[in-house]
């Protein structure tokens, strides 16, 4: 009897019971919120420090900026309010009385970022200001799904400030590659397609969008990050200007950038399998998981001994004796919850001296001497680590057909993506891609790089239906 | 010309004075709001970093739960509504309609966390539940002060549901003194009265609160933070009941703890002088500073080298060689960060081969040579953690007085703490005292540990004005 309802029969069910059997989210109370659990909170937890640390190196510091914006900070950039005045949630009630003027709930910071910002920049010696936040957004969503679309959800937002349209442009290019593309395929281990945004499907005030699309299982394309040149649109819009150094009064250049919890579906969609989830071992909060297969005294010994050994070495090492729980239930939950490596100890290994390594990426079995346990498993981790990029490389690539024409691209998308000339394309080809739910996810260069202009030559387009 | 207020003249100028000059925080634009600015934001992600570790290992895990709560969630805890109602936040309009019920804005996610124990608490074995959350709560706030009382802040909040009151009492006690008392006095270098709030002043459905009291440098006491035992009334409002051992149904303890940005404020009125912060070693963002006195190649050089050992060391390190700006302009803005240690060198230190350490506490200077500063800095800033304590603990016991009476424990408050019997005091000195503008902070035994009961023997309890 399959746990899960397996993922060819009906993707979006399978989505909900890996939420639901491995722990890591519940509907909120209130319609479209979400509430994460300890495990769903783990992951997002690792995500959340390594992301950190790389915009750290990358020389932006975290701040926090209020939760309640007043609402004429929405209309002082028009393209911004008419993007997001009907996701508004509106506190019009505190302290027990109506309020003056009605306060939003943030659905972005970039009003409130952007005040501050003009109150902090005086001169030229004070960019680039570099600021991110870690916060929670409220945007109201009518079709919501857990993790890929909430009315709230949690995000980091850095926005910054620069001198000149190079020094934003080469800072917003830093973030998308150093932060952004490092951090999803080393650690996430999903492949990405990186490029620009078509004007149409830019973020609102930008003049420049950078995206990353990954592949999830059922061939449809999620976005896992962006970063915007918004030029001067948002400077002049919030009057951050300074005095450069040559005594004249400037206009900033900004940029903003963001990733949120939505990186949790993508990891849940790009890896899971019919068994659950399948986290890559840099990410995973239990790297490692020491099984018993019986309630034994002298297997609960060893065990303690093998997952204190593995701790020791640095190791996210984990044990499931729980008592009144079979071998087999307490495998089928490590599988669910995707922990890479299983050590598996019976009386018959601990006779031998030996223990089974069950891989979770391909259910393989090795038996190992126990004395080579230590040695072998952090070495199996990164044959993991490396193997799961692998994996999600060669499906992702088997599903990306090339083709020459829009009509080729909305056949071809049925399955996976489509790439194709963007000059096949164009803003004609958008609207046409549009009446069959497609949309160009990014053009970039042939070789699969950022271009600097949508008019540079022979640039291609990836086109797929998305979340 | 002094740069603050004296602390003398006007403690609260003064606050406010160094939360603008050492950039902590703005007023929000919506009143009683905060931006916390990147150096403040530093100090609190420092605090939350460490007060994380020691929940999780005292074996919390974190979770998330939604901002917005259905307004009848806080209707079925009646004390709960009646002490949070004058204060919330409500959302009327929500996706651009009117909502058919309005949500508010978490002033604490007890009820909706309280929902979910309720529903993943069947069983004994599932207990305890230990759960933490790390999220921003609205309060609406009449009175703000930065840091202390805002409209909306970050912390903390533990929630746990236990299978007994012996081990709901037990673990509230853990998280009281290992993780909070541990923190306070190790960490943030400031002494705390620790006790039981008295039953006026106790947190509304608890049984039982504890609490620690730290003396500001007015002072005035300081409630850092506190950990509540609420008997069975919260889980009978919410339902939370279990299968026991013994096949029958059973209502669970709960407890709740927390700690907030409020935490940033004690540090800095414990601690601040009439310079500036002092921030103790262990919880600084920048623990040492290298300082150039001019700008001179051959300075700079060694500098960078000296910075780049000290980080080698594993010592958080900066260095400030702003150019255009004086060295007696960059030590004050070091005095006003309160960075521990700051390593001053000159032509002539360089010369003689010597570097000037300067403690920010005791504003000693030190001259050692170059070749023992890698040696000389680690113990440096032990020595100031523990001097930074001890002489917070001399100045909080020099200015606790012990007295007999509710009289004299007025006047005694007037400067800062009375010790006194608690059973000289009662529920009729409380309202006594309240009429001073004093309050009970906490009920201690005379060695100052926490008792079990308020109608122990020889009961001593603190009076004073509070923050």
């Amino acid at each position: 009897m399959a746990i899960l309802t397996p993922r060819g029969e009906d993707f979006p069910r399978w989505y909900q019971d890996v939420l639901a059997k491995a722990e890591l989210a519940d509907n909120g109370p209130v319609r479209g919120t979400m509430v994460i659990r300890p495990y769903g909170y783990a992951i997002w937890e690792r995500m959340q420090a390594d992301v950190d640390a790389r915009i750290k190196a990358a020389g932006a510091v975290n701040a926090y900026f209020p939760l309640l914006i007043p609402e004429s900070y929405l209309r002082r950039e028009a393209q911004h309010v008419e993007g997001f005045s009907p996701e508004l949630a509106v506190v019009t009630h505190g302290g027990g009385k109506e309020l003056e003027e009605p306060v939003v709930v943030r659905p972005t910071s970039e009003t409130v970022i952007g005040e501050y910002m003009a109150k902090w920049t005086q001169s030229y010696r004070d960019l680039p200001l570099l600021l991110n936040q870690w916060a929670n957004v409220v945007r109201w969503e009518l079709r919501p799904r857990l993790f890929l679309r909430t009315s709230e959800f949690l995000w980091q937002e850095g926005h910054t400030a620069h001198v000149d349209e190079a020094d934003a442009a080469a800072y917003a290019r830093r973030i998308h590659l150093e932060v952004y593309l490092d951090f999803m395929t080393s650690v996430l281990a999903i492949p990405v397609f990186i490029g620009r945004k078509t004007a149409k499907e830019r973020f609102a005030g930008a003049t420049n969008t950078l995206t990353l699309e990954a592949m999830m299982g059922d061939g449809k394309a999620l976005q896992m990050a962006t970063s915007h040149e918004l030029g001067q649109n948002f400077a002049r819009a919030f009057d951050i200007g300074f005095l450069g150094a040559d005594r004249a009064q400037h206009l900033a250049w900004t940029t903003s950038w963001g990733s949120s919890t939505r990186m949790v579906g993508g990891l849940i969609m790009a890896h899971g399998d019919d068994n659950g989830l399948r986290i890559p071992p840099r990410l995973a909060p239990t790297q490692v998981l020491v099984l018993p297969v019986k309630d034994d005294p002298a297997l609960t010994e060893r065990v303690s001994l093998l997952a204190d050994g593995l701790r020791a070495a640095g190791l996210r090492c984990g044990v499931d004796a729980r008592p009144g729980l079979s071998f087999g239930r307490r495998v089928t939950d490590a599988e669910l919850k995707g922990i890479p490596v299983r050590v598996e100890l019976g009386p018959r290994d601990l006779a031998a001296g030996a223990v089974t390594l069950a891989r979770r990426d391909t259910s393989e079995k090795i038996v190992v001497p126990l004395d080579d346990v230590m040695t072998r498993v952090p070495t199996l981790l990164d044959e993991i680590q490396n193997a799961m990029y692998e994996a999600a490389l060669a499906t992702r690539d088997a599903r990306t057909r090339d083709v020459t024409t829009v009509d080729e691209a909305i056949e071809a998308a049925s399955e996976g993506f489509a790439r194709l000339p963007w000059a096949a394309v164009g803003p004609g080809g958008e609207t046409r891609l549009a009446q069959e739910s497609l949309t160009v996810r990014c053009i970039q260069r042939p070789d699969g790089t950022i271009p600097d202009r949508d008019d540079e030559p022979d640039l291609v387009c990836l086109v797929a239906r998305s979340y």
